[in-house]
């Protein structure tokens, strides 16, 4: 079985994770594991405690790496980490390297991303030019192997898209038609472009208020 | 602090929970716990092991119940089971009683649906009817305090719903803004009325070859 790598840590999304894992988790011929540094339970912080099955000391080599966002992915990125170490040194040998939202951060981090066009959370588009990356305004950003995903739930869209390389349209439309993805939000609120400037205004100072650099 | 009480079951879906676990885990004023027929580790048979807090049995009454889906909720619903019979206990006194997909005909096999609209995943339409049920074509239904998604990621756009009744829409824009939600699925497959045909017989197949009843 080829090997798919969900990255957890303390404060992940859990949006980020579980939106690609339902197509990812029926890849044929894939086994999917969540690791983190260690295994065993990881929490979001909230009420969501799920669990790793392997520690990344365990896994030297993967096929498929996906790196979910999260507040604590923008302050590893920043700072070092081993998780960060470890993409370094999984991702010369990977099929695919894949972020959602500010898991792109973590791959700039580890020098994945220079001087390829990347995505991550609209929040942090200008941070990722901080390594390197070429930020691009789309919700799936594909250069060669590595696919990056804008914020949270772009990580459903960027499960199809992979899908699709990998197995043809037809799995990737059945796997659309099985998770019911026929959006219709009920606001046309999901980027800076078409939110209310209040809401969008608001938004941010939150996030600068947790998140800005001295 | 009120309550929110989302119900697992080995088998859950992890997106039926999780895409609405975004928006309400940061509902103001409420405390979010994952509820089971016991409080500890529940698996979705897959990767997924999420840990709930409370057992069924420590929770008399909740402001907010979301039950969502899984292949075992058709079933469940069948055959009878204590979490249908703790549906029924708990939601006279619920503000807002809520499933996702096939979660709604566990809410039906509670007695919660009985003339009401109501929707669920497409497979499962003409099933809800069993339960007395209407049957409604739409994304997200309200009927009073009873709001139904349809399909996995139909809980998504449900928790932006439930979002602007409780908090209104500045906040319920605030919580789209938040998860980037501005979809664009590569694919238009989201739904049998726009899927190929043969993806959808295909899918409707392998459905009816573990589901179909005799």
């Amino acid at each position: 079985m080829k090997q798919i790598a969900m990255l957890l840590y303390p404060g992940f999304t859990p949006l980020d994770a579980i939106g690609p894992y339902h197509a990812l988790s029926q890849f044929p011929g894939y086994e999917f594991s969540f690791v983190a540094l260690n295994a065993g339970p990881i929490s979001d912080g909230s009420a969501t405690i799920m669990q790793a099955q392997k520690s990344i000391s365990d896994v030297s080599a993967v096929d498929i790496l996906v790196v979910p966002g999260g507040l604590p992915a923008i302050t590893m990125a920043r700072s070092g980490d081993p998780l960060i170490d470890w993409i370094a040194k999984v991702h010369p040998t990977t099929e695919w390297t894949i972020s959602v939202c500010t898991g792109a951060l973590m791959l700039g981090a580890a020098g994945v991303l220079k001087g390829v066009p990347a995505t991550t959370h609209w929040y942090s588009h200008s941070e990722l030019a901080n390594y390197g990356a070429i930020p691009t305004d789309k919700r799936v950003v594909e250069s060669g192997k590595i696919i990056t995903a804008a914020g949270v739930s772009a990580g459903i869209d960027m499960s199809l898209v992979l899908a699709e390389r990998i197995f043809g349209q037809a799995f990737a439309e059945k796997m659309q038609l099985d998770m019911e993805y026929d959006p219709k939000p009920p606001f046309n609120a999901g980027h800076p472009r078409s939110a209310p400037a209040e809401v969008h205004a608001e938004l941010r100072e939150l996030f600068d208020s947790v998140l800005k650099k001295d």
